[in-house]
């Protein structure tokens, strides 16, 4: 049993469907609302970022997840991120819910919202309640309604991100088994240093699943996924990832750790890590995307942090938009990540598919192949390893180049 | 008895001399080495990178101010870091320390060092003792040679970095007052993110005090001055803060906390400030000076991690650069600090000399008068504050604009 790559994205397990439409929120002449439906209630299970300004959709959407695990669809907004709003913004959140629950004939609570823009102004309730009214005539469970939906929630994207797969599981009826699929959508291309989860990502699943299982293995998949990239090191308040199950696949529902769980738990993390990278190479400004590897760590943790470390460094960021194998910048940002590690035994590499030039051994920063290493820093990905000496463990992170358009983006960004 | 400012910088306390020339290490055409010199034995302080990976001068260093407290002269040089060199770069600071005794006539182990520019390649000894040779042969107690001397050590500085003060303090033998002087220079603009100290930095001064209380003094300074600028988040390999003590002004040894020691620490402290605002506002691609004052915050280490967060977030870095009143990036920043606060109470302010603009209240956002906002946001200093509304502690961070030029900067600093 194996995990397939499929094409689609939200609505390619069965159940779901989405919509979009231009609403004018702040952006204008391109869609800027998204929806997402189960034809039944799902099962649900959700990370939040850990900035303690939590933006109004995000303390709704806690709400939900962490009371009730039952939820049955999502409405999105960019252009305006909801955050820094106080009591009105808690108040646009209840009324957007509650018309959003009329028009789909289910409750207020089982919708759950998600902004992503500028803080601190005020959405306009009138226009998001047409937004939503219209999505409401236009959900539908193709592959063009989920590519819509995906591409409708960017802000300074220049990609729309999805990705879908599928597996087998034991029917339900115990006659063989049947198709189970995962899809997701996210979008996030500064502000990108997520903390507990991405700027906004939704997942979708017809498996059968216990909630609190589902909880668990989303818990599992975001560190070394969403949690691994950083565009320009700043935790976003609004950032969300939600997963929601409909069960309809028809599969024995998971309701234990197993070979069902764990190739769940595969699939999601598949299309979490596809998102990720996708999103740390679409970051502002990005001409490049950039992989940081941390092998023989003493700790998966310790890995963790000195890989994000390199990624995050403005020094490595400005170097990898250069080409200039200035790899000294490396051993500096491992050194202040704040994880422990021996500066005389490491080795840094750059990685090509078919050949590696070695920067620097057992501390020691060496001469090194300069053509070759220009050679790799001028492709689309570029990808960094160190090799520790101290253990078994190992982590990977991704990030982007800091180029001069990331700072003529964010320069001007409201206007 | 109060603090006066005066001109100069190492050489103005008595029996400090200094000199420089163009050693040709890296850098061409234009001096690359600094000497500092006391005419007696010193007490030394000091403060050093955090960062794992240390500098050779940097163990070098550690070593003569952990275990001997005793110096007499520095040896600095521009170009390369000596960092990432191993059991080479080592044997090179031995070296050189052994080189500057005898041309100097004291001990090797009186000689600190300190080294500024690329990580990895190896120091040219013959053209280090050239320097230290020729150095020691120009050396100069005149304020012209204390302020070459701080040009010789920039990299990317468009700024050299020198300040002094004096002060009076009760005569050795009873009658009257002696004056007593502190002078520093510094050199940082790129990898400029203190923890323990700054890029280099070194303090002189005629004051008779007890080597152990110097220590602390430093220490007491450092947390509140070079700890709390950032340019580009990068913990520097190289970070060093030297404070030499002569004794040679006369006055009544200053062997216990009180007034002596108290004065004696402001005058430290005001030019470690302003050395640190000079160097963040002349960080590399710098166009204006960015300044976050945290108050009414619990506690002074929580005021000091949310005024950093928000001097080191790239997001607010760009907005200022483009002058945009993007103020809820100040919010998200101080969100994601990692110090505790209550979102709902904050309120954020952009000061001017005469007019201040209130951005946020009570954790929303406010509209406010775009066009003052505009006016403060064009000055050459940029001035931010927050009220936490929780207690009686305050901290200011000081950091830079991110530009087109830091990119620029950074892609390209080796060739």
């Amino acid at each position: 049993m194996e995990i397939r790559k499929i094409a689609g994205g939200v609505t390619a397990p069965k159940g779901f469907s989405a919509a979009s439409c231009a609403a004018g929120i702040k952006y204008q002449g391109r869609p800027d609302m998204a929806m997402i439906r189960s034809s039944v209630p799902c099962a649900v299970a959700g990370t939040f970022t850990s900035n303690l300004v939590k933006a109004a959709p995000v303390r709704w959407d806690m709400q939900i997840v962490k009371e009730k695990q039952v939820a049955q669809a999502v409405v999105v907004n960019a252009g305006i991120a909801n955050a820094a709003t106080g009591a009105t913004g808690m108040e646009l959140c209840r009324k957007t819910a509650e018309f959003t629950g009329e028009a789909l004939h289910i409750p207020a609570d089982s919708v759950l919202l998600g902004s992503t823009g500028v803080i601190g102004p005020n959405l306009p309730l009138d226009r998001i309640t047409a937004g939503v009214a219209a999505m409401a005539e236009t959900l539908s469970d193709s592959p063009e309604a989920g590519t819509a939906a995906s591409r409708a929630i960017m802000t300074t994207d220049t990609v729309n991100k999805e990705f879908a797969a599928e597996f087998e599981l034991p029917a339900a009826d115990g006659n063989g088994t049947v198709t189970v699929r995962v899809g997701g959508m996210s979008k996030g291309s500064g502000m990108i240093h997520p903390n507990m989860c991405t700027m906004l990502g939704y997942l979708t699943t017809d498996c059968a699943v216990d909630p609190s299982l589902l909880q668990e293995l989303l818990s599992e998949v975001v560190p070394d996924t969403f949690n691994m990239i950083s565009v320009d090191g700043d935790t976003s308040t609004n950032d969300t990832l939600l997963l929601l199950a409909n069960g309809l696949a028809g599969n024995r529902p998971v309701t234990e750790k197993g070979p069902g769980y764990d190739l769940l738990k595969e699939a999601v993390f598949g299309i979490c890590r596809d998102l990720a990278v996708r999103m740390a190479g679409d970051g502002e400004g990005a001409t490049r995307l950039m992989e940081m590897r941390v092998t023989h760590a003493d700790t998966k943790e310790h890995a963790r942090i000195l890989a994000r470390s390199v990624i995050a460094s403005s020094l490595v960021k400005a170097m990898v938009f250069g080409r200039d194998a200035n790899c000294g910048r490396i051993l500096c940002a491992l050194g202040y990540a704040g994880a422990p590690f021996d500066p005389d035994t490491v080795d840094v590499y750059l990685l090509g598919d078919k050949d590696t030039v070695c920067f620097c051994k057992a501390g020691c920063v060496l001469p090194f192949d300069e053509e070759k290493a220009l050679e790799l820093l001028s492709g689309k990905e570029v990808r960094f390893s160190c090799d520790l000496h101290m253990g078994a463990e190992e982590a990977v992170a991704w990030g982007c180049d800091l180029t001069y358009d990331y700072v003529k983006i964010n320069g001007d960004y409201r206007s």
